[in-house]
Formats: structure tokens, sequence, C-alpha cells
């Protein structure tokens, strides 16, 4: 007999190109679905302090590209003063573009599928410039019986 | 007999007049108590790109007066370059400001109670100018028993 | 027989020293240890409206250094123009810079051990010059049979 009550925890590697903002609806939409929740929370979560998470804009390209132009305002590379810069200029910036944003984020689960919003996408946000793979793990967690 | 472990997700709708900080606070706590989850987790999620969550000062509407007013100012809707602007001028700004605050909230349950502070409120931020109806899901988790 | 589920949600004070991060990592560690559950989250939350959470680089300590100085930037106590002023010019920037942090942090838990990545510490993040005590809550929720 199926528990009425389950959480399955996995891990996935995400391979980035730089800067920008990476599709993960596809792979929460597959986990919970691969999980038989029916009602509970998915929690999404980055084991890193140089990306981050943002539920964003799906529809219009250019929202994302104004997002990551923003960004490069509100956190500029340019800036004096930082003291950690061991790695080169888009170092310190990354740490502080992922604190403005989540590392965590929780999205609810009802009859077997996350409640996003019609225009809303969830995205791996990469602040540094070169590849990385990324690591990224979703919780899932709840009932198996319809609530 | 009452399951000992249960997950409940519900949807409201709640109904915005332009940009500013809308009170939660009652809904949670009400949707929490209805629930009877005595040990567990609120999550809080808003299935909107233009609108977010705060956990914020409640005592003092100054406090939320010089919240909207940091906002108009961190992301200025004067500001140019924009390209996401078909809808107006608080088209972009209204994601921006969605992104630097939150999208979830997770607020944990114990004695069937959220554990928000004295001064604590949970607030919807309304980024549009214009009236709207903003979808709210909550999922209620827990356990049923006494910690 | 031990539950296959359970959730336990805790309360923990905290003395911080004016305004800076503290490392919460090792709370965190042992309370997700304590409750003995090997598959499921764990929720932290701070009770208050000057104080926050970040999560953070643990390995280089002019990183954090730089947080600091960015936020006085960011969120500066010159800055003219606030209301809400009672408790002195770090009073309302401390709910600004709360707010543009987390006060919720959620952490999947695999094997018995939050994911955190090798270089992500959990930190509280004081905003105010004076000494205080900060209530914190730990809700750890799961599975006790592993997955």
């Amino acid at each position: 007999m199926q528990p009425p009550f389950l959480s399955r925890t996995t891990r996935h590697e995400i391979p980035t190109q730089g800067k920008g903002t990476y599709d993960l609806t596809p792979l929460l939409t597959e986990t919970v679905a691969r999980a038989q929740v029916l009602d509970g929370t998915a929690t999404v979560f980055v084991a890193h302090t140089s990306a981050s998470l943002v539920i964003f804009e799906n529809a219009d390209p250019t929202a994302r590209a104004d997002l990551h132009a923003f960004f490069e305002q509100l956190v500029p590379e340019h800036a004096q003063g930082y003291q950690h810069t061991a790695e080169g200029p888009d170092d310190m910036t990354s740490h502080l573009r992922m604190v403005l944003t989540r590392t965590s984020e929780v999205i609810p689960i009802t009859r077997g599928c996350p409640v996003l919003g019609t225009w809303q996408g969830l995205y791996l946000f990469e602040h540094r410039r070169a590849p990385h793979r990324r690591t990224i793990w979703i919780n899932v967690q709840g009932s198996t019986l319809p609530a």
C-alpha cells in the first residue's frame, strides 16, 4: 500500500552558459508529477552562493532582458571598493545579486500540479560569466490522496 | 479517525485598489485555524509576476508609507531603457519590485498558530496602479497532534 | 513505534551584538539531526522586522564585509525623507534591509542532513546597531524513513 504522506528530495544538475536566466519550470512540473503527491509543497533550493532563483514573467523575452540589465545596474561590476575579488569582477556581484533574489522558493501543489500562475516561470538566475554546472534540490512533500 | 498528518491547499482571491500593501494576516490566521494543523508550516504563494509578499512592520503606518516610497526610488518608473513597456510605465517596474521581494513565504505553525512576531504582519504588495484581483494560494501542512 | 512522518517546531533565542551577520548553520544542522527526519524540509523563520536571513558565502570573511557595506550603500542611513524614525536612523533602514533579504528560508533534508552546498552558510542578518535577543523558529518536517 502506498503511504498517504510522502517526502521525496531529489538532486538535479543544471548546466549554465554564463549570466542569465534558465527555465526550470519543466523540471519542476516533471518532478512533482513523478512524486505522485496530490496536495502539498515543492521546495526548490539552489546549493550555490553565486546563482539564485526567481519566479518571473515567462511570456515576453524582453522582460527577462530588462531583469538582467536592471541587476547589472543595481549591483554594478565596475563598483569600487569590493574586498572579495579573488575570482574577478563578477565574484562579489554574484553574491550580492543572489542575496537580493532567492535561494529557496516553495510552490504549493494541488491536484498533483504546482500552482504557478499563467505568466509565472521558475528560473535559475546565473550570476557568473563562465559556464557552470549548478546543483538544484527539489523536495516534494505532501499527501498522495486528494485533499 | 482524523489522520495525524494532513496537507490542505486553498485558493483565495484578494482585490487590490492600486499600488500599496494589503494585510493578509487575518486570512493566514484563519486558514491555519481551519486546517486544524497543530504543528507544521503555512506556505503562502502569490500566483502573479506584478504583485508580491512581504512580512513587515504592522504597527506604525508610516513604516509602510516609507516602504512604498523606497521602492518608487529604488526601481523608478521614469527610468530610461526598459524594453518591456507594453502595459505602461508600471509594467516592468512591477516585475522588478516583485523580484526584490517575495513570491512565497513560509511560516512555521506551533500550537495551531502561525509564529508571527508581535510586530510582524503578512502583506500582499501590489505593484500595479490599476485595481486587480490577485490569486493567493495557502498550503497548510503538518501534524494534527500536539508536538 | 515512531511515526513515519513528523513535524517539530522549536524556538531559539539568538543574541546579537549590533549590525552584522551571525552564523546559524550549526543550530540548523543540530536541530535537523535532533528531529530524526531523514527526508523533508527545514523551515527557518525570523520573528522580527529589523533582522533577516541570508544564505551566504561562508569561506572568505571579506565577502560578508562587502555584503554589510553594500547594504549600507543601497539603503543608506543618511537618506532624507523617512517618516518612520522614532527609534533613530537605523530604524527604517532595518525594515528595508530586512525586506530585501529573507524572513523565511527553506532547506531540503536528505539522509538526515540539510542540503547546504559547500560554500553556503545560513546567517542571521542583524540590522540594528544595539544588541538584541532575536527569536528564530525552526520547523523540521518529513519522513523518518529513508526515501
